[in-house]
């Protein structure tokens, strides 16, 4: 049954890609990276053990094609693909060519994937499983289905409408009033139809001051289900995370317990195997947590459930692709500290429009507690076509305040990154906001503080000249002048 | 009782300067650096808030210039000293100085740190405290009374000669048989008084194949001790350590919990406060242990520590200094991983004669479970006035094998330091070995392995040269020529 993956074909890019690396060669697994022509100097490439060009630079000819990305994977004898995450990650037609080829897809089943990937079917399972989901209803067409809804079960506005098909914020809209709904619902209908090829869609509740909790869990193909704790992501920006951590401030033992087992009860009701993660919303003015999405792959955010429990979940993954015993039991899976992760971003911190370029100089934090993932080189080239994550900046800590501070010295003190512009003076000024040191904050924090955390770095960067002027004369005084100097 | 610290002066270079700023700067705590005039450009200088010359170049004129340290931590207005490792770090003459000139040593007492500098008064503790201590006599002066002890005790060799005022490795001589002993207690007599003043000899019992096992505590001033488990340092050259681990390969739990509860009541019988390390001499073959000595400061390798428990010594350090409570329990200390060190020192692998000169290149591993300490910076000059540690080289992984394999990333892989000449070959030669792959190693392993160790990793170079024209050649075949090649 157990069957050895040797060479592994990486179809993706950047950060995931050098991340699914690090581990397959800590394995003594060989790697294959692919790449598009806008990539031939990329970081993945050069780590890599080999590498195939994949096609032309934008995502659809190369990233996202399937044919030559197999293709490439036969040639040069791989016995297994990772997707990373992104682009192919969730695709169940890929996972299914990649086994039709004769290849280990190294995720969930293409059925699993499927399912999940239809809002609809796994909201059913998740009732099949008892795990509570946002009131609401499925399969909505016309805009009457809504009305009768919104009567029959009393519910208030804001509402929200989705596609059914759909998934990372995509086709969302969220709906205020009663006047606003005939506009939302074309709009909502012909975003989800652009996006996923498909207008049904489904209401739902607006959960106010909602918060992102979400439960990584591992499963192998013997039926072990393990869950390896919760990580709140619930600051985002344009329903993008930026900045996660673990574990969640709001819980405490109780809920931990009941959200973390609840996860591995969905998982199990939806015969889940590989990494995977529940997604929830949690009202924090009620405590009751609803079920969200199950996201059937890797996910950016997934190392700092690695600091906090020593595991490998990368590796894990591969055991689970090859077939083996998940070798952790839940009684073993300890938690010894809190971790935050910054994403870095290539963009205008106040704009957010993507920033392209050479990266002229790169500096990277160090020291204790602190974990890099980097996705480029000193001297690399931000090309115009991908998403705009060049880093992963992770920090952990006895507690939730020492890694904020390591935090704050990674991105405060250590970090230069020149050439590109980057998110690093936003994500510095909401990690010293006085709600998120509190951790006080919903899904919309860095919406309604934008101004606020705007003027926080563009004040702060001028604080810094003036300290290092002061820094300087210091220097120079202190003991006065002497024989040696 | 409380005394809040809010600026601390470092009284330290390289590696342990950067470390100890890194938590004062986690903690907001203004730190003043201090330099010699070989220093003016080093990274513990560009990274402090301030920075103080000290003196000329040799050690005894700045780093170890107990009064214009002093000096210069009243003049910019510290309210503490740092003193890292090395250096002034067990010198109860200056910690006194320090405490007389008002200011808060970061350390154990002047009165502890004198005990335990004396190995004579540190082995009456151990005693007192029913440690084992390996069978020997204190306070020899004449070759009669170790021929005395031999025939009482019937000894056999070889033995071992140690300064009774020594530590550090220095002034130890080992006596393979009796027609040696004349010699070797005249060089013995002779070291102690040229490295420590006096001349005192003990004489111990000789532990073939020992295994140096050590035993981290923090203890604050209100009594409370606890450990964080043991670590191994093994693997030494020349009696200084360059492989570290946590926990130990060689101890089950028993022995485990043994030698480390043993610590904390030597500790407590010293009336110990601060971190501070109880080092143990372990024979495998009959599975005892005998006490060492101890270390009243922080030590090279505290961060494998930091690694498998999630705790931050230096900050501990600080919360103890200012006279708090300390915030764990011994029940709360849990460790989830393995960690590896391995101490990068510029020296030639083969010789270890120190490598002087200007850093051109240096790209730092990076990625999971990777933790850099580094006392230099690309462009930074290596003088030869100090000790050759340039960077501490952590890896952590689920288990002793994964920590293994990430180590060789990190080394193998990822690490380039070019314009000088480092270790790097032979520490990754020591971790591919079979013999410490398997956990099997005494403190000779390096000595007795080396011309195996050498033949390992001049053979690598050729093997990568061979690799690097296959990796071109399978990146430049794979899928055959295509269009957009």
């Amino acid at each position: 049954m157990e069957k050895k993956i040797s060479h592994v074909l990486i179809a993706n890019r950047g950060v995931p890609a050098v991340r699914v690396m690090d581990t397959c060669r800590d394995r003594r697994i060989k790697t294959t990276a692919i790449y598009s022509t806008a990539d031939r100097l990329a970081y993945h490439v050069r780590l890599a053990d080999q590498a195939v060009c994949v096609g032309e630079a934008p995502p659809l000819e190369s990233y996202l094609n399937m044919e030559n990305i197999i293709k490439a994977a036969l040639e040069v004898g791989a016995d297994a693909i990772h997707p990373g995450w992104g682009f192919l990650a969730e695709n169940a037609d890929f996972a299914e060519m990649v086994q039709e080829a004769g290849l280990i897809w190294i995720g969930p089943s293409p059925e699993v994937i499927r399912a999940m990937g239809d809002k609809v079917e796994a909201k059913k399972y998740a009732r099949r499983a008892n795990v509570p989901t946002i009131p609401g209803i499925d399969n909505v067409t016309s805009l009457e289905d809504i009305k009768k809804w919104l009567e029959e079960e009393k519910v208030d506005f804001p509402i929200m409408l989705k596609a059914a098909k759909g998934g990372g914020g995509k086709g969302m809209v969220k709906v205020e009033s009663e006047e606003e709904l005939p506009i939302a619902f074309n709009q909502a209908k012909s975003e989800a139809m652009k996006a996923f090829g498909d207008d049904t869609l489904l209401a739902e509740k607006y959960i106010r001051k909602g918060r992102h909790i979400e439960v990584q869990v591992l499963a192998d193909i013997h039926g072990k289900v393990v869950h390896l704790y919760e990580r709140e992501c619930t600051l985002q920006r344009r329903n993008q995370k930026i900045i996660e951590e673990a574990p969640s401030p709001t819980l405490d033992e109780d809920l931990r317990e009941e959200i973390c087992f609840t996860a591995v009860r969905l998982m199990r009701e939806i015969g889940y195997t590989s990494a995977g993660t529940v997604e929830f919303i949690f009202d924090a003015s009620t405590n009751k947590f609803y079920f969200l999405e199950v996201n059937t792959r890797l996910q950016v955010e997934h190392g700092i459930t690695e600091l906090i429990t020593g595991l490998d979940i990368v590796g894990l993954m591969l055991d689970i692709a090859e077939g083996k015993k998940l070798p952790v039991r839940q009684s073993e899976i300890k938690v010894n500290r809190w971790a935050l992760e910054a994403r870095l971003n290539a963009e205008d911190p106040v704009t957010f429009n993507p920033s392209f370029g050479t990266i002229t100089r790169l500096q990277l934090p160090q020291g204790p507690a602190v974990r890099i993932s980097q996705g480029v080189y000193e001297g690399a080239d931000i090309p115009p076509y991908y998403d705009s994550l060049i880093m992963l900046i992770m920090t952990a800590g006895q507690n939730r305040e020492a890694a904020i501070m390591t935090m704050d010295r990674a991105l405060g003190r250590d970090l230069r990154v020149e050439g590109i512009k980057t998110i690093a003076p936003l994500l510095l000024a909401i990690i010293r906001h006085p709600s998120f040191r509190a951790g006080h904050f919903s899904t919309t924090f860095i919406e309604e503080h934008m101004d606020e955390l705007v003027s926080m770095f563009k004040e702060k960067s001028s604080e810094d000249e003036v300290l290092k002027i002061a820094k300087f004369v210091a220097r120079v005084s202190a003991l006065g002048p002497q024989p040696w100097m």
